[in-house]
């Protein structure tokens, strides 16, 4: 089924082949690509989109030793299956498996590790200017995303590049406009780069390209550059200091290879627009690349099938509803996604109050200061955003948000272990690096009920509060239809016990739940991780011989953290244990085998506290035979 | 002196001078600011270069219902004279004093609080969408100057605001170029947009806006657009989709007011290119811009003059040195810096290896992914950052540099308390989001020869370490001409006392000490924030009945913290109280003063610990009547 890539374990045997088979190398990597994640689940329709630029970069530069750093990267499986690692596609994403994105530790053609968009420019410059500095003849190439491009640190890294004398290659890699709506002014700018007169002149640029040796073409553009005058460069990279050329047909061997031996033989940074088509090859994903943008498993030739058995509602889903209801309710509210419009769970918003929704584009840190800007006059702005993007935006979330006290809801998804994604996308330090600054608060859910109404109790303060969600579904308590709140600050007692009181802080109380049936604790639900209920932390040390806290975040500086801080404040000496994610970077795979892995299941949390507080257990085992739960 | 400049105590007083009397205005005006900035120091050459910049923003816009949002805000202060705070400029930076930057407390014409650079364009955006949103008629304009511009951020916020319609007049101020040398591209481009034949046709732009009126403006624009060509528009910034205006000098009135003017009238986003000259109209400053950037106090007459006393040395110049002397034994050592040379104690590294300097710009997350990616080649970045600037490369330090335990070594400046620049410059908060990052290492010298060993000591590790430090001088301990190290992660006991244990985490250990001498206390240098020396601790935690920690840093989920969580792992059930920074936001005014408040001096701190462990202190007295001092 796949003869010619089979025989392809390495970069090196690829170049090895005739110009002529690529096309059917190409092809059946573009099968391979989609029996594989057919089977696997993982990103569809960028790794077909990017097939064909794969095959060509991998065969013109002499990687490893060229340097290939892919944005986001996951769209590189085409990548992994040519470099080395097509037998083991079927443990994509699972635990021990391959990931999802390139990391170094996997392979040495995975030369940075990335997830987080637009970072590969910075790096490729680093390998560039390294390999530079140690006097290394080699090329460092970036490719990266139209949608990654609009991130400021894109931006960054081009404005430095372009005054750096290195051998830079920046690979545009423009996805067919006509599919998703462009939203920032820079898309707009490359949809008419590649529209009209100038897209039907520039496609045979490539072989243009190939008739003109190096130096001849270095004249032609000097002349170039000087009919134009030197303040009306063709294009934005090139006002960057970039060579620019494209775009061109991203599909197209014969083009893409000639011109990226040719550009191998220029001077300076580079840039490249190639224009490819998510999904391409598999018309079902040419035709809907959002559905098939990570989907699960399913049979290549029916297609995706409509689930049937109910799903449980997620956290997103529960914030989306929110939004709506709250937007109803209060015309103030406005929503902002750093284009996460579907994974914060904004469709539904963005079509009901499409004047009131803003994607900002791949630009974390505008969208907090610019929904700064809108609470100065009054409005109500709610952030979605993933935790771990808002790492992208503390400065703001610091200097913009908290030190002016501005009532800016954060609704943080993907709280804690995400699963299939690992360590990039964990959203494990937000407890810590929020709770640090002065007028910021963090709930923290348990459940989604609870959910729903800490966002309005969130949305009711005057400052700015954060509200913090897992990914995918909770316990399943169904949520009320009111706009109801919770008290700011306040817990409540879940269960009453005694010897030992868990504090849990979000959804995993339910596993604490479970861990003090066994144990005869006291679990208590402290929903805020800052300002702690300090009344209740104190009622709770007084009547209990140990505290014990539970949440799904970094130990260090997080919810467990606060507690001790607390208790020593008021001057309470209590033997304490704090759980929740070890001082490790977490890998991916099944979420609930990894929070298993961390101790963070009921079984994990039972032994964690009967291995530490043996002798207390056994005492008080023997002084209070029974128990009951409460509320 | 100021006859004119009297009379004005609103914008709205200005607005009722006849145009003709303006240029006396701007004159007086900048003597003000001249004898002003004299008297208490501040930023000068900054705010001589805004002067007429500011009576035309003011006299067009009907402020402060037009919003105006200074970018980096340290060159408003002949804003700050013309609305209403010109009796109160003698306490600039002072505590009780206004503040050196904008603050939307101090005032109604400070629309928005600024001081990082690079958010005004977000914020402003916020504000004209906000005003759409409420269908109020308003105009918001983002004053920011071209090396702030450099910074992603601004263009995330551009890519946004091309396909916002709203009005949203984005004004650059473009420094003279000749002054200090570009470092990116943009700057570059913006140089070539002033210079030549562009520049010299476009000097009377002013006024042929002017002329027309703004119908005719349009389609004018309309029709030069279509002789253009789609794909290619005058300038970069029309590629983002605004009108570009410009350039027009800065400094003249008869320029600035009829253009102003005039694109209050035009709808959708514009960019007026201004150009000025830092330290305008003060020979002295115009001449050394970078000398008077900052100046202290000085006589207007003389200029600033070489200080006789011999300063003591500070930790960036400790910093600088040892970088110099690190680099040139070790080969493989690149300086990055975000647009910091000076500041971070740079300069003769950059004279003397040249080709291993790197200043990036204002481009934090640029800057230490391209360290990262320097670091996969084998070499050894050292960043130099203030750690208030690191909150920007947030992201990047985690996702790039500690996932991948690159060894990346980071020089934060400025960490705790900075004086007169206040809050927005404070760098309170590292320890606490450093240390939750796994492979993160934190270390906090003590004095200025641990800062020169702890430098070592982070270099030599395989992993990131990040080595804080303050502003200004400390102890004065000489520094050592050799590059030994510190032991990794270990500390050192420096006063045996009894009963109660003081654990100081950098500077604060010098009060510190002067403290325990009167309380008869243990005093640890413990060095590090991560890893702790749990050896040390638990060996202090044992031989003591209380233990204070103390650091020029957050407390809520700083160091002490840090100590409590391990005390608690370790089972050490001990008394304990955590001296640090309380939760909130800092003023700005003399640092010891504001040390002091915050009871972290040699007094503050042993009333802090008589307070808390009144009883334990009473009877350690009585048992054990003498104690020496060690090491």
């Amino acid at each position: 089924m796949y003869p010619l890539l089979e025989t392809i374990n390495s970069p090196a045997d690829l170049r090895l082949l005739p110009r002529a088979q690529l096309k059917t190398l190409a092809d059946e990597l573009r099968n391979y690509v989609l029996h594989s994640v057919s089977q696997t689940g993982g990103h569809l329709s960028s790794n077909l989109g990017t097939v064909e630029l794969t095959v060509a970069l991998h065969y013109v530069f002499n990687t490893p030793d060229d340097r290939l750093v892919w944005d986001v990267g996951h769209q590189t499986y085409p990548h992994k299956i040519l470099t080395g690692r097509r037998e083991r596609m079927g443990s994509l994403r699972q635990l021990g498996g391959l990931s999802g994105f390139p990391r170094r530790d996997e392979s040495e053609y995975d030369t940075f590790g990335t997830a987080h968009s637009s970072t590969s420019i910075s790096a490729a410059l680093g390998m560039a200017m390294a390999a530079k500095q140690k006097g290394e003849d080699r090329h460092a190439v970036a490719i990266i995303g139209d949608g990654a491009m609009s991130a400021g640190m894109a931006f960054e890294a081009l404005n430095n590049a372009g005054v750096c004398d290195c051998n830079l290659l920046v690979v545009l890699n423009d996805n067919d406009m006509s599919i998703s709506p462009p939203v920032g002014a820079l898309n707009r700018y490359l949809a008419q780069l590649m529209s009209g007169q100038f897209y039907a002149s520039a496609k045979n640029v490539g072989k243009q390209v190939l008739k003109v040796a190096p130096p001849l073409f270095e004249l032609a553009k000097r002349l170039e550059t000087h009919a134009k005058g030197m303040v009306v460069p063709a294009t934005l990279f090139e006002n960057f200091g970039f060579n620019y050329i494209g775009p061109i047909d991203g599909h197209d061997l014969e083009s893409l290879i000639p011109t990226l031996e040719n550009i191998k033989h220029l001077k300076g940074p580079q840039f490249l627009h190639v224009v490819t088509k998510k999904g391409q090859g598999y018309k079902l994903a040419e035709a809907d690349p959002v559905a098939y943008h990570g989907p699960g498993k399913f049979d290549p030739a029916m297609g995706l099938q409509k689930s049937t058995a109910p799903a449980k509602q997620t956290f997103t889903q529960v914030f989306g509803h929110w939004l709506c209801d709250m937007a109803e309710k209060d015309s103030r509210l406005v929503g902002i996604t750093p284009a996460m419009r579907e994974g914060s769970g904004m469709v539904e918003f963005h079509q009901r109050f499409p004047e009131r929704y803003f994607d900002v584009g791949i630009a974390e840190q505008h969208a907090v200061t610019f929904a700064a800007g809108m609470a100065c006059e009054g409005l109500k702005p709610v952030v979605a955003i993933y935790s771990t993007f808002l790492q992208r935006a503390y400065d703001q979330l610091i200097h913009d948000v908290a030190l002016q006290n501005l009532p800016v809801v954060f609704a943080l998804d993907r709280a804690g272990l995400v699963g299939a994604d690992g360590a990039t996308h964990a959203g494990a330090y937000d407890i810590a690096y929020l709770r640090c600054i002065p007028n910021m608060s963090v709930a923290c859910p348990a459940d989604e009920n609870e959910c729903r109404m800490l966002l309005s109790s969130a949305y009711e303060q005057n400052h700015p509060v954060a509200v913090r969600y897992p990914r995918g579904a909770g316990a399943g308590v169904a949520t009320q239809a009111n706009l109801d709140a919770l008290p700011f600050g306040k817990g409540e007692m879940r269960r009453q016990g005694a010897g030992i009181a868990i504090l849990a802080f979000g959804t995993l109380l339910y596993p604490a739940l479970q861990a003090a049936e066994k144990l005869g604790a006291t679990v208590v639900n402290m929903r805020w991780a800052k300002p702690l209920d300090l009344d209740l932390l104190a009622q709770v040390a007084a009547s209990h011989d140990a505290l014990v806290t539970v949440e799904e975040g970094a130990v260090m500086g997080g919810a467990g953290s606060a507690v001790v801080e607390a208790l020593a404040q008021a001057g309470i000496s209590k033997p304490s244990l704090q759980l929740g994610l070890r001082d490790e970077f977490t890998e991916h795979g099944d979420p609930a085998r990894l929070l298993a892995q961390q101790g963070l299941d009921a079984a994990g949390i039972e032994q964690a506290i009967s291995v530490r507080f043996a002798s207390m257990l056994a005492a008080a085992r023997s002084a209070k035979p029974t128990l009951k739960s409460v509320g």
